[in-house]
């Protein structure tokens, strides 16, 4: 089968690969209908992450199931499933409180990569969501969306605490922070300040509810906000980058006592500890549990009530990957889904 | 009056000052009826944070009121009232939400200094809460307690969202830490694991509620507080010290998807990124909000139901000082109370 392999910053290639097989009788096989390229693939292409060998990539992926190991139960050859970045038993303490990417088993969830044709997935029972049925073409874009990039703005939208009433804002305007815009619109938010300096990244924004647009960075951004809310800061910021610049961003614009969810992989970040002692904000965040929230956004998906697919502007069949990560490190494309 | 000032690091002394006088139509003065050294007034004491020039001290306080300022509505001459360390003016929209130490308004809470006969106190309706009567003698240590050390330990265990069931950690068994222990045990802990290597701090954690002591500090006590807990760590940790260590400690021993709340005022932490992004904990603390707190923690006291004064274990004449702050640095006791 095809699949992506990046070599060395910059250098992405589609090869022929072995086609994956059951290892674990845990395990799925899945042949993929959709993947894509992540913001997070983009810290090794770009050197920031070191690549010491020929890495095998991506983790967002929907697909059919091709073939299950002896002990999956619930997951069945011929669905169409839509997965989680890491692979989680789903029965354990941890993700029963939800967090199953904290799962004490965790692992990647496309085990042998998922920009490919086919995609090993581990604990599969708990790793994968079926869909009702076999999704229209349409549909197909916002369930590959759901599988990481929905399911971390939403993360970060319920991590800010976001709720009906409240000031957000939102730290990125890349695909995860313009999904955590959708997300606090749908969790009710009251007004929505999106960070963007893109004209359309801020068409997005707007489109996904955002109320207001703030070009400005750092201490401008900060004081934009202040400005915006009477002083104070927002109730809830969702930060999406991870980056120190847009980490002290969003902790500067969330009002004392207000809630901060971060869910840009975090590269380089300090936070002092004086400066959030005095914030008096609440930071939460990590690495998104998209599986708690995949039944409710398949949901919102098939009732036609989000469309967050909206975020792929530019697809591409899947040998032409290196052109997608071009497109995306150039921010020429906001994010790049690749067709098996 | 008499008053303590500290000179230099190490050069505390009481000496005559001026008499406090009403400067805001919002303030009032207050007749000290006991105050004490603070585990925050050994930072500068011990040079870590720099003394300037000669700085009146003293945060925590209660006493009876001397006299009003114009403006005052609800605080009345004769009535003993409880103080906070910051002054809040409450109708703010901070205050509101019970983030009275960041209150739009905020200055500090004894204006000319706790640790004196008497004090001034902006903003006195918003700042000061009244007993229902005049407390017995007895009653005062553990009134005096919740003007700082009990407020701070009681928010340390809301922030770290202590409740029925859980299993809690604290970090630190200074006044702070203790009562942090007590608060735990209030709120419905169902184990308090309390890491103290002093035998007389050890006594007095399990006394106010402690179920299990561990000595070890850095990763080792992480490690301990992991085997103690099936692997996964406390839901919620309570860092009641504020160094890089006591804060690692406290990431490190709390579970995915559970709550560190740090209430030791922060010297030189920095929180990396990058492992707080993993952690997947809840972070979040800064100068407690006693206030909010007051009213229900004087409900407690007087009922008899908590007993925090026991963490006064010194208590000296206010000309005594200097021994009283000795004493703390040494460790040879854990909270000194001086009555003026």
């Amino acid at each position: 089968m095809r699949g992506v392999v990046l070599h060395a910053p910059g250098d992405v290639r589609v090869e022929e690969r072995d086609q994956p097989v059951i290892v674990e009788p845990t395990d799925a096989v899945i042949r993929l209908s959709a993947t894509c390229v992540c913001g997070s693939d983009l810290w090794p292409y770009r050197g920031i992450e070191r690549v010491k060998k020929p890495v095998p990539m991506g983790h967002e992926y929907v697909g059919i199931v091709e073939q299950v190991g002896s002990e999956v139960r619930t997951i069945r050859p011929g669905q169409f499933v839509v997965g989680s970045f890491f692979a989680a038993d789903t029965p354990c303490e941890i993700c029963r409180s939800g967090y199953q990417t904290s799962c004490v088993q965790r692992q990647p969830g496309a085990a042998t990569g998922g920009q490919a044709e086919y995609t090993r997935v581990p604990l599969a029972d708990g790793t994968l969501v079926a869909t009702p049925d076999l999704p229209d073409d349409d549909l197909i874009p916002s369930l590959l969306a759901a599988s990481d990039v929905l399911g971390t703005g939403w993360f970060g939208a319920v991590a800010a605490e976001v709720g009906p009433g409240k000031t957000v804002a939102v730290v990125g305007d890349g695909a995860v922070g313009l999904l955590g815009v959708l997300a606090a619109r749908q969790l009710g938010a009251a007004r929505i300040i999106a960070m963007s300096r893109h004209e359309s990244r801020q068409k997005l924004a707007l489109e996904f509810g955002a109320t207001d647009i703030v070009t400005e960075r750092g201490d401008e951004g900060v004081a934009q906000v202040k400005e915006l809310t009477g002083g104070l800061g927002a109730h809830s910021v969702i930060e999406a980058v991870g980056t120190q610049e847009s980490m002290m961003q969003a902790i500067g614009s969330t009002r004392p006592g207000g809630h901060v969810g971060f869910v840009g992989v975090s590269h380089g970040v300090e936070v002092p500890g004086g400066k959030l002692f005095y914030s008096h904000v609440h930071l939460h965040g990590g690495p998104a549990p998209v599986r708690r929230f995949l039944p409710e956004l398949i949901e919102l998906i098939y009732a036609g009530t989000i469309n967050p697919g909206k975020v792929f502007d530019l697809t591409l069949p899947l040998d032409q990957a290196a052109e997608g990560y071009r497109a995306m490190d150039e921010r020429r494309a906001i994010k790049a889904l690749l067709r098996p």
